[in-house]
């Protein structure tokens, strides 16, 4: 069974912020590219290298946790015992590069052929909605995960589609369409995902 | 005994992201100015009533975690059971106003007649400063809560003084000097805290 969580990505016992997986139940992490990272992973480490040379300052929000009950063991940290994942409010990664805002989330899908829609929620649209009437520069990074294809999509576009969906459009954006009005973004050693050359064309 | 947290804050039981306090050790509220609210309130209401206003997006970052242990009840959500607090690499707040991309800290401190620099951790200084390179407004507010004055300090006078305590300069910032160099901001109705009047000079 796929857990979803509010942020409706599947928790993964492997990732760095946590060391020891669930003893109830193990999912096992996924593998991208042979490189055993997810995209999560890939643009930590992407932005990790910008903020090294000094070109962006951008970094994933932590997962926001509703805390119901925390211990204070003598002499040692304290140690959350009770919580829940909480919806996040906004999207994923935010920060500042040539002075400007730049907001977005990352997706992953399994589909070879479009990118369905429900792999954003509402709340996420509409903060890059407002975002961007604020001056902010705001995108999807999409990841067709079954050839490894990156794509970079500009909110504009994505509200355009997202908003067709309610009257009577599709609940999926077709590849080719991404394909056509995305930037395609080769993955590369340093960093490993290039994204703010495709975000210089946005700027 | 005050526990801090890797953030430098001691852990509020009764804050909305908790609603049960811990069985070990219940830590009383602190309460300001009557109202009953923290600085983190007061600017998160504030930051809702700029949002509702189309002024500007800006949001506090989720307290970082570090999950140990996940359970998965059938038919209900995922609860933690193990995890800890950790030292989060940025401030606390940011986003876009104005499209210019904002970042700042806010900071309380009972002492009456200085600012203790201790309230900032190295890596909290070294991110506005690379921030700053980056085109980013960033700044930190200070709330003397004795008296509930409230400053808007920008981030090159906090380097200064930050830097010029390792040169055998004093550990704080005196509290005439924030009357000099920041922006005294008045508490208010909508917003609680119209921080953006006093961002607008710096802009």
């Amino acid at each position: 069974m796929a857990i979803r969580y509010p942020n409706g990505k599947r928790f993964n016992g492997n990732t760095r912020h946590t060391n020891q997986p669930s003893k109830n139940k193990y999912i096992k992490p996924v593998l991208h590219g042979g490189r055993g990272m997810t995209l999560e992973d890939e643009l930590n480490e992407s932005n990790e290298y910008y903020l090294s040379q000094g070109t962006a300052v951008i970094h994933k929000k932590p997962t926001p946790i509703q805390i119901v009950k925390v211990d204070y063991p003598r002499r040692s940290a304290a140690v959350i015992k009770e919580a829940y994942f909480r919806r996040a409010s906004t999207t994923d990664y935010n920060g500042v590069y040539k002075g400007k805002y730049i907001d977005f989330d990352a997706k992953e899908t399994k589909n070879k052929t479009s990118f369905p829609l429900a792999n954003f929620h509402k709340h996420q649209v509409e903060h890059m909605r407002v975002c961007e009437k604020n001056g902010g520069i705001c995108f999807a990074m999409i990841k067709f995960v079954s050839t490894d294809e990156l794509f970079l999509l500009k909110a504009s576009d994505l509200f355009y589609y997202w908003d067709n969906q309610f009257k009577g459009g599709r609940k999926s954006i077709k590849k080719d369409i991404i394909e056509k009005l995305g930037y395609k973004i080769d993955y590369s050693l340093n960093p490993l995902i290039p994204y703010l050359d495709a975000v210089d064309k946005l700027i």
